[in-house]
């Protein structure tokens, strides 16, 4: 038996469990996504148990022995390929992060999310953050702790970033912020004190009969390239992409009689994590195994905000989806231009406080806040207790909006308050920075990309995602690599201010 | 320490045990549903990889050797309660069962279920039984080799019967099939030679709208008392109740567009298992353990028949249906009379082939023909390849039928031929029996039940069955155990019979 052999056996045996922890994995997705969509709400208390069950045995296979065996034999095993090289350094990691956690601080984690979920509904209901404070208090204590364990000589907020977007840093983010800020800060006062909005009523506030908006989101959705033979599009009351892997893709939407773009964009939004999910259906060389998983969470929300944004809010889409839109709601559309349909899509929401509710170019603002505030908590150079008057002092100056109270402030999020979830934030506008990039970049490498989605095409967009993204799974380590290999740099922000300032000075007539 | 508290100790460790196991088959159970009501067609392939690393999880808790450790500690102690008691010998009945088949065994089995399906769908298309007997064979020694595992001292058929519904016999089957024959032949054939059928081809050879038949099954399913708080009534080809548990009772129907009647019994079918599946909601004493399950295949049935036949086929029951009926679909109904509705219902398929589209009095002979073949099968007094002869003559014999061709003989169920589930269907025909008998007993405990039927009430029927039968759940070893604690003695088929033959021969004109 020669070592070439001895490797392949072990990879084989490494793979057959991760591909069964994998198959584990995607019952977990149906688990959720059917809490979501499809279950009575008094088996929510029977649903837990079932939870915890399969938590309990994926705990089980992920911190198996046997496997941390096979891992350190392969780490320096030669005669691999990249890709296997790939699935046993992100399984190595993983299984270094599973194993670094205590039985008993586990405990304690899950106990707080119980806790910090009912204290936090209660507390935004009461628009009391004092109250609140000492849950949050804890949150912050303990997501210092676990950071500690899984890597005691890293700094605890890249640690935790690490799980939602690897290889992310406070200070990477830090200088990204920095520079959105720089120029983004004045350009938003321009736009609020010379800018003149367009009319949006029409569109916002009018009368769409839900049966109509779903049959054109359905339409839309497939024309995209959603595949329904391996997915489903449902309602649910926050829209969600889930499922169980690449051949059970799950989105969902919502829809509002008055305002019929929040199923358009929310559908668009999902169909984009949606198409990232199904191009990930990959060979032998990479399905069910860490490989084949998305690049973090900042990537995948580039997916969707490329369609939502860079193709949904354009020109060329508007002049596909308004004969569209006339079809359906022939009275409310009447004579409105490929134009208007486009203005009204673009309105910025200045005096907006509510971070899901905002647009493209105030989001930014919410999220830098919210980073800003985590970053200086986990780092112990902010108090708990002053919290709501950083974030007032922010959102002044980042938005030019007072926040009357903390249930439209710091309480609004479920992220800290409900899931201890830090260092996630930032994902989301690194995720609309890296669409505009990564955008740009196709639209410079595919012919006429304007000239087919104004047809109504999307495919030779779809396909370069898939090949030039999707299919490269988890194959780099870090989101920016990811970006070199697609874009030939890592992230920039100069692309994603250039395009917002672009847009909106011509929107709003500066 | 005491005795008493160890033995305390180890029944709640055993408790948590199968708990665990129980809320794991909840997962199964979701998985299960979805795949017939939800699952996109593409994902097949994948949910196939999640069935199987759920059940070898599910196998590995299962035969655990704690789990039988903690058995044979339980087997002999005193202190438990009768609930605890009937837990552990149930536990310890499908221990004994789980552990004794060989690996090697359970993979042959699974790759003949895949075959067999394969096979049998083929050659019912084909109409050739020649090529598929064979297969049949194959499954008749498989089956056979499995109860000798099970316990090699017991009868083979018994064996097999048992994991239907416990302590059922070849012998007792054949005593009361034979007591059924012998009313029942004869009654038939009167019926067809001096009977006079009801007009009913203004129920099933119409025109109703799918989305009225919906509301109006939602409508009877929430009034017969199905809670829709804890469960869920979807459409799938096949309909079913399913799900995870007590707390999340699944249901499907499916509807016909010509016939009213398919969709009606179907959920009112269906509603009878939901309500049975609601009613074990029960205790810490039980929920989630082995005491809390079905008492069987045929008692899981006479809940669906007692609901579809004894309520729903009743002269009361079309009082409270018509003018239901007469709002959905005036123009169908016209001025019909209760006592129309009640006969239309009541329609014998004298020369139906099919079982699964038998009316109450032709199933029972469907039944026992399949009967006394598979015992004959497993018992190697007939040979598979003279099945077909054999299934015409009692055809013949038992309906007066000629079978034309194997797909509408033999070919025709699943049963056998894609599952290898011999000694499954006389539980069907037990389960009707069983209905009436049990039946029979809630008449005479509740005043005025046909007035409240009439009325719409079906609450105290409802209420006296989850009583009376439902929350006692598997306490009781064997049904006719259970039948002997509710109704006062074992299943006795001349109460079934005397049903049939006073009701027909009424609706009949005999």
């Amino acid at each position: 038996m020669t070592t070439q052999e001895t490797t392949r056996q072990t990879y084989d045996r490494l793979a057959n469990m991760l591909r069964d922890t994998a198959a584990l994995g995607g019952i977990s997705g149906l688990l959720g996504w059917d809490e979501m969509v499809m279950m009575p709400p008094g088996a929510a208390a029977s649903r837990s148990r079932q939870k915890a069950a399969l938590s309990a045995v994926l705990h089980a296979k992920s911190t198996d022995p046997e496997l941390g065996e096979l891992l350190s034999q392969l780490a320096q095993a030669d005669g691999l390929s990249e890709w296997e090289a790939a699935t046993v350094r992100k399984a190595a990691k993983q299984y270094k992060k599973d194993t670094a956690l205590t039985e008993e601080f586990v405990r304690r984690e899950s106990a707080q999310e119980t806790r910090g979920y009912t204290e936090w509904v209660k507390a935004r209901q009461a628009d009391d953050f004092t109250s609140f404070a000492p849950v949050l208090s804890e949150w912050v204590e303990l997501k210092k702790e676990r950071a500690a364990m899984v890597n005691p000589s890293g700094r605890a907020y890249d640690t935790l970033a690490d799980d939602f977007s690897a290889g992310l840093t406070a200070e990477r983010v830090t200088e990204i912020f920095d520079a959105v800020k720089a120029e983004l800060i004045p350009f938003l006062a321009e736009l609020r004190e010379k800018g003149h909005a367009p009319d949006n009523s029409w569109l916002v506030n009018g009368d769409f009969d839900v049966e109509k908006q779903t049959a054109l989101c359905f339409d839309i959705a497939k024309e995209l390239g959603f595949d329904m033979d391996k997915g489903l599009l449902n309602v649910s009351v926050h829209p969600f992409t889930g499922g169980c892997g690449p051949e059970d893709v799950r989105m969902t939407t919502r829809y509002k009689q008055a305002d019929v773009t929040e199923g358009l964009t929310g559908t668009i939004h999902e169909t984009g994590h949606a198409l990232y999910e199904q191009g990930r259906n990959m060979g032998e060389h990479a399905m069910d195994l860490p490989v084949n998983e998305a690049a973090g969470m900042a990537i995948h929300e580039s997916q969707s905000l490329l369609w939502e944004r860079m193709v949904a809010l354009s020109m060329p889409f508007a002049e596909y989806l308004l004969p569209r839109l006339r079809e359906k709601f022939p009275e409310q559309v009447g004579s409105r231009t490929a134009e208007d349909l486009y203005k009204a899509m673009n309105v910025v929401k200045m005096s907006n406080l509510i971070r899901v509710e905002a647009d493209e170019v105030t989001y930014p603002m919410h999220i830098i806040c919210r980073f800003e505030i985590e970053r200086d908590l986990i780092e112990g150079k902010l108090d708990v207790k002053d919290v709501p008057a950083v974030w007032a002092a922010k959102m002044k100056e980042y938005l030019g909006v007072d926040v009357p109270s903390d249930a439209v402030g710091v309480l609004q999020d479920i992220h800290w308050n409900g899931m201890g979830a830090f260092a996630y934030f930032p994902t989301y506008t690194l995720g609309a920075m890296a669409a505009t990039q990564i955008y740009e970049t196709a639209a410079a490498q595919i012919p006429n990309l304007d000239d087919n989605i104004r047809a109504g095409d999307f495919k030779p967009l779809r396909e370069w995602l898939r090949v030039n993204v999707h299919e490269l799974g988890s194959l780099y380590e870090t989101a920016d690599e990811l970006l070199v290999k697609v874009t030939g740099k890592p992230l920039d922000p100069r692309i994603f201010v250039a395009y917002l300032k672009s847009k909106y000075t011509s929107i709003y007539g500066l």
